[in-house]
């Protein structure tokens, strides 16, 4: 059978990573990993998840092993309800839709608005799971440009569907000021263009002042959540454990109630054990949690920041993050980085992430992607080190 | 905002259940459910998942919060790996992705073969799941005809997927015999057309003998699974707990290999702590849960079958499932079955579900499905008496 043959045309664009399999040819136990997104395994708190499944089991048993309702477990989505309505706007549990991790949300709002060869607007470079999720819809893109006072207009008035990250995005480990958000949100609305905010590493800030949500403005100017354009996408991954598989869309109600017919679909419903377990943990401790993955990643990225200034050669530069897990390297134009990082593993031990990876066409030859959250300062500050050398060595 | 000019193409397809919908205006508690599909509740083994539980976030808890690989947690894979070689023929883990259910399995498969407008031959009435799931494709339907000896040859000749299940369907609650196995497995070579089987109720056998899987048989025609076209799907949701969301697919390797790349692009993995459970109880306990579970159902199934027996009119008839959830109501041409659905609700607090569902095009206005997992066997018996009596009446 000719495999290839038989798959839908858009699979064509399916391929695995490149960094992943070079990755699985070295033993990684010797190297030093600023490559992937995970999580500290020390912030996991495997004893508050033993406790709260013990109780569940025991007081709630037969129900937590039952299907879940495709919408979610009714109260996870009226404590998210509760949260964002006390912090930002009225909110209903109407609003949010469970799901798998945030990167299901990304996948459900692309199927829900994107046909064969619509266009979605992005921000290049952009998250590489954005990308990926919307590749399977067979999706063209745009980019905004950088200047939200003179976009690429094109690029708003023939798309679908927007995405963007306001708060320490992933790969670029920036923000986008209150005013640009505010901007955006204009352009949204001047458009009707649904956009999604990925909200990901949100609570994860390490310095300065939150900024209202692109969704909270957008609210605030059409006059409550079921008339804005935004969907925001959150999850657990980063707070309480990637392994509950537990995200969420918040958004206008008539569209939430779509994506929830096509999660039904996809997959019935996300876990509701896990969904109990992110629920009781969020309700007592989601702050507690908060503070302790900032007290953890904070350091961190102090750390990989001096290390930048102390080592790094003339002709490098980076992003400064006020919080999330990624500092975003601009490199000399006589280094490829996709030559950096293939030597950067194999010569130096240190996983980095070449910049291709984060733009859906070409583009990112000079840029690397850098995370902080995975290694212990001393650790980070020897990669930086060795990476530094390699730099000035090429 | 026009939401429903916003939405993608396909998304008209997307439609919520009027037996769902409904129900949400009844109160529940008085009816006795013959709609759903859901495992009765007694044979959730909330004690077993509680200790297991415990015995992973206290032994190998960290591991147990953090990321799964795409494909599945290994010995999970392994395990399933080791059961098909044991009872059917070699089978590595590289045969094996790990889904959300078995549900996101139909999804994957739908997704990796299916481009819009592309044809999908199926057997009706079938699982109103797959057929939801190919629907998000944009997919088309084309029935095989009952007669494998004399199949529709243009629906297999123009199809891109078909979707098959041998074993105690649904919602027909019926079974391919051995020489229907082997017929479809020559028409699918014949072909080059990759089948799904769908095995989801394959170890809820009350009578009869087991016999060969479609696959199987493929399997041995072709000289290993890397060159059969059959992807069989199963999931834990049926012998262990719904909840915890746990199903797979079972494969040629290259065709896997794509189809977990599509799986990461759309929730990156299945939740871990969930495999791990999974994994922990079916290793140690599989038999033992097929057995409860065989135990639990096979009189509820013979008290229904003999309730029917008793009570319906003349010009009813149904089918005598040998396993799974379900049989299936043939109606006097002056019933419709949808009408029957909504009286037997509101007026013999019966749920059942009409035909209609089962069908991609029109069709089933005759028939209605039953099922006896969930209810008692003088609660089915009770329920029986009541519909007989309306069906009378009408």
């Amino acid at each position: 059978m000719d495999w290839n043959s038989a798959f839908a045309t858009q699979m064509n664009r399916v391929k695995a990573s490149e960094i992943r399999e070079r990755a699985k040819t070295i033993d990684l136990s010797a190297v030093i990993q600023l490559g992937g997104g995970l999580p500290d395994r020390a912030i996991l708190p495997h004893p508050l998840v033993q406790s709260v499944c013990d109780t569940i089991l025991k007081t709630d048993g037969e129900a937590a092993l039952q299907y879940a309702p495709s919408e979610g477990y009714g109260p996870l989505r009226e404590w998210l309800a509760a949260y964002v309505t006390k912090t930002e706007f009225p909110c209903s549990p109407d609003n949010i839709l469970i799901t798998n991790g945030s990167q299901q949300a990304l996948d459900l709002i692309g199927r829900v608005f994107l046909d064969v060869g619509d266009q979605v607007v992005l921000d290049a470079p952009t998250f590489i799971g954005a990308i990926r999720a919307f590749d399977l819809t067979g999706a063209d893109y745009a980019d905004i440009g950088s200047d939200f006072n003179q976009p690429n207009e094109d690029s708003l008035k023939n798309s679908s569907l927007g995405y963007f990250q306001a708060d320490f995005s992933n790969p670029g480990g920036t923000c986008y000021s209150e005013k640009e958000r505010t901007l955006l949100s204009d352009l949204v609305n001047r458009y009707s263009l649904p956009i999604i905010e990925d909200a990901c590493y949100t609570p994860l800030r390490y310095e300065g002042e939150p900024l209202p949500s692109i969704q909270a403005i957008n609210v605030a100017q059409n006059g409550g959540i079921d008339n804005s354009l935004v969907f925001r996408t959150g999850t657990f991954s980063k707070t309480i454990a990637p392994s509950l598989r537990v995200g969420w869309i918040i958004g206008p109600k008539e569209a939430i109630r779509k994506i929830t017919l096509v999660k039904q679909a996809c997959d019935l419903s996300t876990g509701k054990l896990a969904q109990m377990i992110a629920h009781s943990i969020a309700s007592q401790h989601f702050d507690s949690q908060c503070e302790k993955a900032v007290a953890t990643y904070k350091p961190r990225c102090a750390a990989m920041l001096k290390a930048l200034r102390e080592h790094m050669p003339d002709g490098v530069s980076w992003t400064k993050p006020e919080g999330g897990f990624y500092i975003w390297l601009t490199l000399p134009d006589l280094i490829d980085s996709k030559d950096l990082a293939n030597r950067s593993l194999t010569e130096a031990q240190v996983s980095i992430i070449s910049g291709h990876a984060f733009f859906p066409g070409d583009g990112g030859a000079k840029y690397a992607r850098l995370s902080f959250s995975l290694e212990p300062e001393e650790k980070g500050t020897e990669a930086i080190k060795r990476l530094s050398a390699l730099i000035r060595s090429m």
